[in-house]
């Protein structure tokens, strides 16, 4: 659950805390789980109970390197109810570890529903039939496409919250040019949602409650991106299995070592088994060299 | 679920059968459900088996006048894992009597998070746990910013389980004009879109398996719309309680009946109460007149 002042000020805090920008990416592949850890949880061998034990064991392993987790809404959807619970779990885990919450849905809709989303997303429902607990995340990723009034539907419920958003500015998948880049007179079309995204932030502790989304494989626009979204938090995918490099992201942390966070995802659950050793013994050894290294140039 | 030969023709076949172009939006808010109607059904007072209760009576009502139903995922998802159950609930019934389920997420995502959403909408997942049943929806909407190759992800599953996709190109909302109407040399964005929505559809029976939400709000774009989408199916939200007329809405349907599908929610669900008369009562009149001032359009 997010904390009063929270926004900027919380995440800066934690990065300090913790000394680290990275952000476990947490996509869970029920074909992909790491061998031994089902078995070893004792877990009736249902699909969801299966990745949300896996998850458990990778949140233990690489969790400590880390300031945030970032679920991946899809991989928990696609195992039906029993998969929201396991999600649940799963954020409850990583607060208990001491770690972020980044609900990474893209959700991006109109007035009530963007309310709905974010009620999911935060703090939860009132009901005449009682309270339904949200996911409790400290931020969700959001979809700026169907305008700045959608965005500003999810401010209103997030920030009362203390929650943080990361709107998809330029994202870091090979079809972003074809939208994301397009000319619009005044720059680019992802260059007129980031001036939206810096002027709907609210800045704390030098940093913006409305955060961008920008890929770490097109390094090329971060300086862009920096100047037009000076106190905004990067939510920097891309980097490992997507074949973005951590050491081009150095414009990300301008406004401090919160600046960026950097996301890696199929590079720390896997890289055990790219080196063939214990998975949680690769995974705590990866995302503790990502850690090192984005500390080292932010 | 969906059937073998999907996409338009199934559409097509089934507008024609049920005489109708309606599609009946449910976004329950448990504060607003039909008074009478969860006591009568003797579930268990959570806010998710009354939501349920609630949409079954309204599809019960409404559904004989429309040819699809379009849950607003948000709503469910408010309600947590038990709001999961409740949407299965919901698209079951709908099935039962004969509509087709458009499920709107308005989803966007990378590559294998798109195959997850999509798995989770469409026809399920196998893992090695056992197949995950998904929604059996017979299309959903999807968000186009992050590009084409986004969009061709969700086809890649939606396409062999017989599913359409709706991308958002014109949406209804106030905002929309930020982003969506931006020049970008060659046209706003939202044509641009639309020009890649007419190249990614395949067509059958007339019209194409990838539609386009055109809102009925801004009649002036719809014949545009229609001359960069021949064979696109329109979904047009807005009619009713956001200000849209029906009536403006002729070109829509130039590719056949079944080119323009009208989507109506709270000016169905709430008909009843603002009549003053019985909600059931309510809805079926006002989905019948929605159906008829259609029909005589298309």
């Amino acid at each position: 659950m997010s904390e009063p002042g929270g926004g900027g000020e919380l995440l800066a805090g934690r990065v300090q805390e913790r000394r680290s920008q990275i952000v476990l990416g947490i996509d869970p592949d029920p074909a992909k789980l790491w061998p031994g850890v089902v078995e070893a949880s004792g877990v009736a061998a249902t699909a969801a109970a299966a990745v949300a034990a896996h998850c458990l064991a990778l949140i233990e392993a690489a969790g400590p390197a880390c300031v945030a987790v970032k679920p991946q809404l899809a991989c928990f959807e696609r195992l039906g109810a029993p998969g929201r619970e396991a999600l649940g779990e799963v954020c409850e885990a990583a607060r208990d570890a001491g770690l972020l919450v980044i609900a990474d849905g893209k959700r991006g809709d109109i007035d009530v529903s963007a309310a709905a989303y974010a009620a999911s997303l935060f703090g939860g429902f009132d009901t005449p039939y009682g309270h339904v607990a949200g996911l409790g995340a400290d931020a969700a990723t959001v979809n700026p496409y169907m305008g700045v009034d959608t965005l500003e539907s999810f401010l209103s419920t997030s920030r009362p919250a203390g929650a943080g958003l990361f709107v998809l500015v330029r994202t870091s998948n090979p079809g972003a040019a074809d939208f994301e880049d397009l000319p619009t007179g005044d720059g680019a079309l992802w260059e007129r949602i980031a001036s939206a995204v810096d002027r709907l932030g609210q800045v704390s502790g030098g940093l913006s409650d409305v955060g961008a989304v920008v890929g770490a494989t097109a390094p090329e626009h971060l300086d862009r991106a920096r100047e037009l979204m000076p106190t905004a938090v990067f939510l920097l995918p891309g980097v490992g299995a997507q074949g973005g490099d951590v050491e081009q992201l150095a414009p990300a942390f301008a406004p401090g070592k919160a600046g960026g966070l950097v996301t890696a995802s199929r590079s720390i659950a896997q890289a055990g088994q790219e080196r063939g050793i214990d998975p949680a013994e690769g995974a705590r050894a990866e995302a503790e060299r990502l850690r090192e290294l984005a500390w080292s140039l932010g």
